[in-house]
């Protein structure tokens, strides 16, 4: 969309040039008292808004970011120059969430590695990184910090919290958590507890990083290279659970990578074009993620468990009056539709707002960020009404002004 | 069901004590032309055989076994005790192969480590371990090795070849690259060619143990650890793709190892039941199996497409007059029913003799393993079928004499 004279321009659809934002939170005596009985702080956080806040606060949007995400969800940074955010199709003017009406904020969740405090922030008690001396993070800790972050941008209620997968599961804590800060809640591709098919391959990963001998027990910050050979495999183990099986069939199938027959050679690692991917896959990962930041994140995963502490998830969810709206994705083997569905069921029994649907895909759990028309067809409509019941509560004139025009 | 006074003797439904045997074949200037192109002898290898060979040699039955398997189908081993062959339940007298009445035979593969000539075996040309020097060997050759063996055993046509998995893709290659071997083909959760998916699987499991620094590119025979951390970690991502995600919630679901509360510790690896059982799945593994093999095996699978050369699967076994039988399980995700069905497609189209069942299972890939009764159900009346019509052609006096009982 950039023309060649002005590479930085975005085009009309685009956010255009955005940059992190910093903001410290839960400074000495106001640190955040983790899930874990730990309390910790400063943290530091790392967010991007979109849009402009409307003078009434009523329209800002809460993106929570998946594994390996980041804030940066829409727009170009200009060090990275053409390089969009992750979800840059979905957010933008015009698009699923538009900045021309909605204030869009998303923020690097705790315990991540863009500029968010994690393992690899310095400790101020040792002048070190942390490593692994980092505390243990849940889900709930993420959204604390979250929620910290809205208020401290000075927004009573959001509109909508939204978010997939790992960001999904964050949408869930916030509304059992603090159920008073959205009016509604967009959760995709995600489930009320990760399977225990998915802690297996969670399993996986963390054991492929901590048996590399450059991990040092997650001390490797001074090292050039680190636990690149570990994480790499982590990833591409997790990327197969992100693709449907159909979705590599017809990718890649059986194809060769660079030949048009086999090379009978045991070292031909990369000779199928799937194997030459989840390579690249793994190597271009390294460059940009933290191996103590994953093994924190996957951990969060692994212990979330919505109705733990309540009973069930519809307790845990039962204070809660937003427009709820879950979308699982028919190709989808690590969130399936079965554990949406799930969350639904309790959601209709508590009596609360809920709409549900399955999108058919054949790209896997990756879905909720490559679908992304189908989403907007969804998502449009809720954030519309769910801002009109906003303002008519607020301003009961309203109800009755458009009652007059309707009837 | 042994006793506790003599604990070698078996119970009434077992083989009883076996032992494994070993033959050379393909001896200098007779060496098999691997697929590769590559000339390969001699090849020395360890069979079982249970129960007692027909005078007219009819009632062979030869089980190709899968991935890790060996020649040890059934019956127990005096130096292992009372551990059995890996399908004990299903082989032995009045079992589903039942050796009152049929001749047994299973050969350890080609590249395997379980007495056939492999990666560990002594290469007479350098006096050491093959080690990756191994030449690449498909599942072509693997059935090469075991129809040379059959020949060896004196016998012209096998009344039956079964297997799963990779055992069944030699049950497949078998048919169709010596038709006439067999009088029926018994392939059980498998396909006619790997998945993507399962190529995918194999790329990370393969690159577990390229990426230990103590696999040394295969050369690791006089180190007396060995690339263990790698293959451990090919072994666990391995099998859970044998399991199904039911079996895997039903059996550990989120349930915690040593605990009843979360430990939030990031250490904690095997803190779930399913972290400690995939750790301890790797680290059996390792004790009895090689890294080079698994190296050699998986390729073999990797590269397995039955179509490849006659250009489609029904071309590839119009020749075989053998009367076949696909199983596959509904939890099975490694080795689909569509896979199956493919297979059963080609046969029909082809005028093959057919019959198809997709078995009711949660227990996924490794159903055929473990979900004996049903199996049973169906081998046993394909097996007396095919012996009855090999016995009548032999001899049309019988036909014509059960036709005069009959009529």
């Amino acid at each position: 969309m950039a023309n060649d004279d002005s590479e930085f321009e975005p085009g009309d659809d685009s956010i255009g040039l955005v940059e992190t934002q910093q903001v410290t939170l839960f400074e000495t005596p106001n640190e955040l008292c983790l899930e874990s009985g730990v309390k910790f702080g400063p943290i530091n956080v790392a967010y991007e808004t979109y849009g402009t806040l409307s003078p009434e606060k009523d329209n800002a949007i809460f993106v929570c970011h998946a594994l390996t995400g980041d804030a940066h969800v829409a727009g170009w940074h200009a060090e990275e120059k053409r390089k969009p955010g992750w979800w840059n199709d979905f957010v933008g003017p015009g698009k699923g969430l538009d900045t021309n009406k909605y204030f869009v904020i998303c923020a690097n969740v705790l315990s991540g590695c863009k500029g968010t405090t994690g393992p690899s922030s310095i400790d101020p008690n040792t002048g070190k990184q942390y490593g692994l001396l980092f505390p243990f993070i849940t889900v709930g800790d993420i959204v604390k910090v979250h929620s910290a972050l809205v208020k401290h941008l000075g927004i009573d209620k959001l509109l909508a919290v939204i978010g997939g997968s790992l960001g999904g599961m964050q949408v869930l804590d916030w509304a059992a958590r603090f159920p008073n800060q959205m009016a509604a809640v967009v959760c995709l591709a995600a489930a009320a507890k990760l399977s225990a098919q998915g802690i297996a391959f969670n399993v996986v990963g963390r054991r492929a990083i901590f048996t590399d001998p450059k991990f040092n027990r997650g001390e490797y910050y001074d090292d050039t290279e680190g636990p690149r050979v570990g994480l790499a495999l982590a990833r591409m183990v997790a990327h197969i659970t992100y693709l449907s099986d159909v979705s590599i069939e017809d990718k890649f199938g059986r194809r060769l990578q660079h030949s048009s027959h086999l090379k009978y050679d045991l070292d031909q690692e990369t000779e199928f074009q799937i194997g030459s991917y989840l390579h690249y896959q793994g190597k271009r990962f390294v460059e940009r993620f933290d191996a103590n930041s994953y093994i924190c994140l996957t951990h969060a995963m692994d212990y979330f468990d919505l109705a733990e502490e309540c009973g069930t998830i519809g307790q845990a969810l039962q204070n809660s009056d937003a427009n709820f709206l879950l979308a699982s994705y028919t190709s989808d083997w690590l969130f399936t539709t079965t554990q949406s569905l799930e969350i639904v069921s309790e959601l209709v029994k508590a009596k609360r707002n809920v709409s549900f649907v399955e999108l058919a895909s054949s790209k896997g759990h990756d879905a909720f960020l490559l679908e992304i028309e189908p989403l907007e067809q969804l998502v449009r409509p809720l954030l519309e009404r769910t801002r009109q019941e906003v303002t008519e509560r607020r301003d009961p004139s309203e109800k009755a002004a458009r009652g007059d025009h309707n009837g």
